[in-house]
C-alpha cells in the first residue's frame, strides 16, 4: 500500500466541544470575536489541545518550471525561477522577510528549474527534470515523476512533525507560468471552463491572457481529464511543485498537522488533495483571499472562508504566512481571556 | 484660539514619491503585495520616514455609561460598564489580552460611569458625571462636557507623543448603550435614516432592535440636528467616551500621529473628526470591517478599506489591535526586501 492510502487524522471531537463552550464564557458578547472564535476551535480541534498554539512554525517552498512557459503565458521569461529561488535563500524574498518576522523556519526546494544552478546553501537540489513537459503537447509529468514529488512534499510534513515539532504547516510554491498549469488543473477537478478561471498571474495583460485561456482550453480538450481522478489530472496538466503541496497537504493531515493554505496555486494543490481524500478538509485553513479571479470559485469549492483579504497574488506562502499573527491572536484570546465568571461578570441580560 | 484649531500636519509628499517608486523595485510583480504596499507607503508618507515601523504602541480604552441605556436599547445592564473596567485593568478582557501579545501600552480612562467605582490600578479616574444624560430628553452633554472629554482625548495623544514615543495610536471605546448613541451620530452625520444604520450591537434581538431604532429616530427628530455641525452632533446624541475618541484623532493628525481605528463605535468617531476637519482624512487607517450592519456606510463615506474582515463586532479597539501585526509586516516587507537590482534579477518581461 502506497503512503497516499494511509488513514486522515480525525480532529478531537471532545476538545471541540470544550472550546465551543469556553468560547461562549469568554468576557465578550458571543460571537463577536467572529472568525477569531472559529479558528481558536478549529485550532484546538486539530491540536488535540484546549489551549491551542503556533509557535513553531515550517514553512516550505516548492520552486519548478513549466514546459507550458515555452507557450509564452507568464509576464516573466524562466530565468526567473531560478534567480527567484537564489533571492529566496539570501532572505530577499517576501517569504523570506515573513519567515524571519514570524521566527518560522523557512525551507526552499528546487524540485527542477530549466536553468542549471550551483549548490546553493538553504536550498534543497530536489530536481526531477529541467521542468515539467509542455502539457499542451503531452503529459506534464511521468507517474514516477508525480510520485516523486508527492514524496517530496510527505518528506517535508515528515521532518516538520519528527523534527520540528511543528504546530503549523505552511507551503508555498513559486514557478513561472504556473499559474497557467494550476488554472488548467482547476478547470479539470471543478468541470469549470477556462474562460471562467483564467487570470492574469504575475500580470500579463489583456491579449496575453486570452491566449493562456486558450493554452488552457486546447490542452483540456486534447487531454479529456476525468475530475474524479484528481492525482491523474495533477500528473497531466500540474507542476512538480504543486504535486509536491499536494503530497504535503495528504500527508500533514494524515500527520494530524494544521495546514495554513496559500493563494491561487496552493489552494489549487489543497483542493487536488481535498478530492482526492475528503478527510483532508478539517486540517485545512485558508490564509487568504488571492487577487487572482479565479480564486473564488476555488475558495467556493472548499466551502472555507479565507483569513485575509488584502489583494495579495504574489505567491511563495506570502499571504498564508501574514495570516499566521491574526491565528496566534485567535489562540491567546482563547486561551488567557476571563471568563464572565472568574471576571466576577453578570451575564444576566435585560 | 482653541486646541481644536490648530493645524493637521500634512504627510510628507517626497516620502510617499520614494516609498511608491521602492515598492515599484521590490522582487515581487508590481502591486502583488495588495493592500500592504499602501499600508507602507501611507505609513512611509505619515512617519516621514523611508523605513515605516510600529514599534511603539499606544492603546487608549475610553469607557463610560449612557443615559439613552434607560430606554432599553442594550441586551446588557449599566452594570457591566463597571464590570469590563476591572475586567480591562485586571488583564481579563480581548484587548487586555491583545495588548499584551502585541507588547502595546493600554491605559484605560473611566469618563463616566453610573456605578461608583473606588480608585482601581491602571485605571484613570475622569469621571465627568454619572453617564450621559438621556438623548431621547435632552441633549447627552453640555458643552462644557463635551469639551472636557475631548480635551481628555487630546491629552492621551499628547503623552502618546511626547511622553511614549509612539508610532501608532489605537482608541478603543466600552460603554453600556453606545451602539445606540453611535448610530445616532452617524445618521445625523450621514444624514441617512436609521432603519439603514441601526443592528444588534452586542447581540439584541429583532424586536428590541426595531425599538432601537424607534427610540433613534424619534431622538433625531426632535433635536433636529445639523450635520454641518459634527461636534454639535456629538454633543447632543454622542457619549463622553466617543468624544474623548474624537478629540484623540484631531489632536493626533495635528501632531502627525498614525491613528490606527476600530469598528463601528470608534470608526463614527473618526466620521466625526473628519467632518470637523477633512484634512485628518490621511492619519486614519481602519483596522477592521465590523460585523455591525451599519459599519458599510460609515466606512464607505470615509473612502477608506480596513485591514481585515473577520466578522468581529467586540468593540474595546480589539478589531485594530488585530490589525497590528499586518501593519508591521507590511513595514517589514517594505523595508528589508530585496530590489530587483540588488538581487540581480532581470525585469525584462517576455
Amino acid at each position: 500500500m502506497s503512503w497516499l492510502q494511509e488513514t486522515i487524522k480525525s480532529p478531537c471531537k471532545k476538545t471541540i466541544l470544550a472550546a465551543t463552550t469556553r468560547q461562549q464564557q469568554l468576557t465578550k458578547p458571543p460571537g463577536s470575536l467572529g472568525q477569531l472564535e472559529a479558528l481558536a476551535i478549529q485550532l484546538a480541534g486539530l491540536q488535540a489541545s484546549e489551549q491551542p498554539k503556533i509557535e513553531q512554525i515550517a514553512i516550505s517552498i516548492f520552486v519548478a518550471d513549466h514546459g507550458i512557459a515555452d507557450k509564452q503565458v507568464s509576464a516573466f521569461p524562466q530565468a526567473v525561477t531560478a534567480a527567484m529561488i537564489k533571492n529566496f535563500a539570501h532572505g530577499g524574498a517576501a517569504i523570506s522577510v515573513l519567515a524571519q518576522q514570524l521566527n518560522a523556519k523557512l525551507r526552499v526546494s528546487n524540485l527542477g528549474t530549466v536553468s542549471q544552478l550551483d549548490a546553493i546553501a538553504g536550498v534543497e537540489d530536489n530536481r526531477l527534470a529541467a521542468g515539467t513537459a509542455n502539457f499542451a503537447e503531452a503529459p506534464a509529468m511521468t507517474e514516477e515523476q508525480l510520485q516523486q514529488a508527492l514524496a517530496i512534499g510527505k518528506n517535508h510534513i515528515d521532518d516538520a512533525t519528527d523534527k520540528a515539532n511543528a504546530d503549523l504547516f505552511i507551503g508555498g510554491e513559486m514557478g513561472i507560468a504556473n499559474t497557467t498549469s494550476a488554472t488548467a488543473l482547476a478547470c479539470a477537478l471543478l468541470q469549470k471552463p477556462a474562460a471562467e478561471l483564467t487570470g492574469p498571474g504575475t500580470g500579463i495583460n489583456r491579449a496575453t491572457q486570452q491566449h493562456k485561456q486558450q493554452v488552457i482550453e486546447a490542452a483540456l480538450a486534447m487531454h479529456q481529464l476525468n475530475a474524479d481522478q484528481p492525482l491523474d489530472c495533477l500528473r497531466v496538466v500540474g507542476g512538480f511543485e504543486i504535486a509536491a503541496l499536494t503530497g504535503a497537504f495528504i500527508r500533514g493531515a494524515q500527520m494530524g498537522l494544521p495546514l495554513l493554505v496559500d493563494g491561487f496555486i496552493a489552494s489549487i494543490a489543497a483542493l487536488t488533495a481535498l478530492k482526492f481524500q475528503p478527510d483532508i478538509a478539517p486540517w485545512l485553513i485558508l490564509g487568504h483571499q488571492s487577487a487572482e479571479p479565479g480564486h473564488r470559485a476555488v475558495v467556493a469549492a472548499m466551502d472555507k472562508t479565507p483569513v485575509l483579504q488584502l489583494q495579495m497574488r504574489l505567491g511563495e506562502a506570502s499571504g498564508a504566512a501574514c495570516a499566521v499573527p491574526l491565528l496566534q491572536l485567535a489562540c491567546a484570546l482563547h486561551n488567557n481571556m476571563a471568563t464572565f465568571d472568574s471576571a466576577n461578570i453578570s451575564t444576566a441580560t435585560i
